[in-house]
């Protein structure tokens, strides 16, 4: 069990009326309470919370007028011990799958998994199915890319990363999720706040369908997977963006930050 | 109202043990009754009805082992009135959109509205929001697109439609969604059952969001709007595959049709 | 007749031993004299100067040790008179075409010409052939690019920039190379020190084949057609880039300038 | 030393008054001599041959007017001992390497070498220079590619290669000197007769600049390198397409043969 304080603070110039989309607030689910939380906004606009996508993103939606305009999120999470590695997570077989993750499987805007069914088969098909063959993927991801931010924009997509070899965890997890799907293993966006992470951002992870849960992977290894403060889930980083601007705005400074407030005892 | 009759026989022959998802059986909603319908399976395997995505589109899923192997859906539906053209069909803001359709404004696997921006506000910024300007990407996609079978493939997105101007009602419809949502319309794919199609068989077409209601659209131009029984919905031709095949097997036959059993006089 | 005054100037920090091709020299051609023109290299490395590709591109060739490394270079360009606009510039059957222009017909890296042939019939298929459906091409071209600074990179080809419609004179003269190929009219990329440029930086425009001559064009617009003093000539800028750098070196400042020494009176 | 006979037959159907230029003649080059040949054209139109690129491809310039068009090609090819594999077959550096050369480092429309570095890097750059990186090169390629004739098309670049994993020999070859360009190898496609080719039809294959020389490589291992008699010689396909047709006409019938006159004893 890990304790996990969780804050940002989103500063915009608002230059034209705007529609404002956050998706910065954590996710409650089973495995993640939330015991408090606080959104601080300035000039205070009302906003709305709304749950978007199968999990229930919890999106603000608010609309500001021209000027400053400032958005600080403060959470204390509590995550529940993440299931045991010694349980079952196997890859199940297509017809054994339930329905609510089959559309996971499907190719999306930076996954085209529909592209790498030979290479997935080629690279893992002789992998043991389950847990070790998503961690097999995380570790080829791992040795080939290099991290390396501005080598990659909002329109990368997984095939231009396995070309390129360079990107960031967005783009990490991208390649790992259409790899899963080519081999018909669910696998799932994650955006989310992380402990340790250097520098401090908005971190980009994946969940694959293993037995009957999803499991987190983290293929950049940046993070520990125990303190990863899940924010939003979807296809891909598509479904998950911070902030969606429909209006004009430019972000002028945005601050992340995520702190073991007590951490289990091994 | 409308009142078609709609079936496919789709023949396959399995050589390995195979899992299918089909999405054939005709949608259930307000606006579309199934009066009667049957599913004829041989061999006459177990399958169970899924309900998948926001629309609840209607998979079978079964398993078939080697061996020729059958489906054939008989379907009557009616249609109800669609909603008038003298209703309330504006865009709306984007603050006003209801929380359920702000996912058919994102990206997708053949719809990279992202990468479209600024062409879609160069022709049609100017034009009158609205049904009209719906109209009016439906009318500019048809005056530049060449219908041409065999021009495209399951991997072509919007963007290499607009660059090679061919393609087929897929890709009309994907070019059409992507430039809705450019336009910050949402907008989302259907597959169905359409009257008249030259030559039949599964149609795909595209809905826009506009007032309260989703409104149908055909850049084709192929089947009339009032005779389309919608198969399945989602946010590109990726969620509404007829068949998913997971196993090994080919589709020796396919026969589509939609036949008008009674047609409301105009 | 003009008599233009260029001059480079490119700071580099070598940080390895490296191997350098500089294409900055302007070329000689039967338009193009050069009166005067001095390389200075510092430290004073050996060069060497080769004649690369069809039109004899002056690339100079040296290795540079650890270290700072700086060349400047100087010329005085005398250009005739451009063609006249009253000659002969129609465009040529393909039957007639020279042999020695033929390779500017086909596609290049950034010049997909073979994806485009539909696109270029349906928007100048009509227009009257020769000098006049290249200056339309141009004049589309201006109408819907917004020049862009840094929305491209050395990966953009005509496609991407047909479809984002922003980037940078580059870019420009890629597509209009491309549209031009795919209506069967030879074009090729020029790069050259631009009067009037703002910001003064190396400048890349296009050539059409037109009668018998190749004419200059520049879709940008951003500078005079009678102040471009050529560098390179090519398929696309794959074949001009001003500095090609095997080993490691980092460009710490780069100056261009083109001033009018004197200018023909109109 | 071998002597080949090599003959294509190519049927058309041409619907209007048709520019080809043909590129099926035999090379002449210091190791390639062509002892006999005969062009049989029916209707017998007048055709010229030009010398096109920096190899001469021999290309049959002719305009066919509407109705059946026959160009039969013979030719008997006796070529010299290739050079030795115990001779000079070291990478030069690039400082080394002659200016005719360079241009075969460039990037091209289906080879783009300025995006696979980091790949190329990673997976070569720690084997021996010379030609067994070449040789290493072509059977990585080798084993991860699968010969599908049909599963690519005049559009697929190296890239796509790389992704989906299936191609056919041109493919092969894109990917092989986009690898080698990346590593700066010089490296340049070749179309030919090949004998032993099954199905017969035209090869592709390509070469690579070690030493002091271009020797030739096949990634598909389809045709022994002694029995290739080359046609075309270039950056990529895109300069050697056996037949480039400007009006409108359909190919009816391709026939290729390689048959071996006389090999040397080994």
């Amino acid at each position: 069990m890990s304790l996990i304080d969780v804050r940002c603070d989103l500063q915009y110039e608002v230059l034209a009326p705007t529609s404002f989309l956050f998706n910065v607030a954590a996710l409650r689910t089973p495995g993640q309470a939330i015991e408090s939380e606080t959104v601080v906004l300035d000039p205070n606009v009302t906003y709305t919370e709304s749950a978007i996508g199968d999990e229930g993103n919890r999106i603000f939606r608010l609309t500001a007028d021209p000027g400053p305009f400032r958005l600080r999120y403060n959470a204390r999470a509590r995550l529940a011990e993440p299931a045991g590695l010694d349980g079952r997570m196997d890859e199940l077989a297509h017809a054994e799958l339930p329905d609510d993750v089959l559309s996971y499987l499907t190719p999306s805007r930076y996954c085209e998994s529909d592209r790498l069914g030979q290479l997935a088969e080629d690279e893992f098909g002789a992998v043991e199915p389950g847990y070790q063959r998503v961690a097999a993927i995380c570790d080829w991801i791992g040795e080939r890319m290099e991290y390396t931010p501005g080598s990659t924009d909002s329109r990368t997509t997984a095939c231009d990363v396995l070309l390129q070899r360079t990107g960031v965890c967005r783009d990490y997890a991208h390649l790992a999720i259409t790899l899963c799907r080519a081999l018909c293993i669910p696998a799932r966006y994650v955006s989310a706040y992380a402990l340790n992470l250097e520098p401090a951002d908005f971190h980009g992870y994946f969940e694959a369908y293993l037995g009957a849960n999803w499991y987190p992977f983290d293929p950049t290894g940046m993070a520990p997977l125990t303190g990863l403060v899940q924010i939003g889930v979807g296809r891909d980083a598509a479904d998950t963006s911070f902030a969606t601007i429909i209006g004009s705005a430019t972000l002028e400074s945005l601050t992340v930050e995520a702190i073991a407030a007590e951490v289990a005892a091994p």
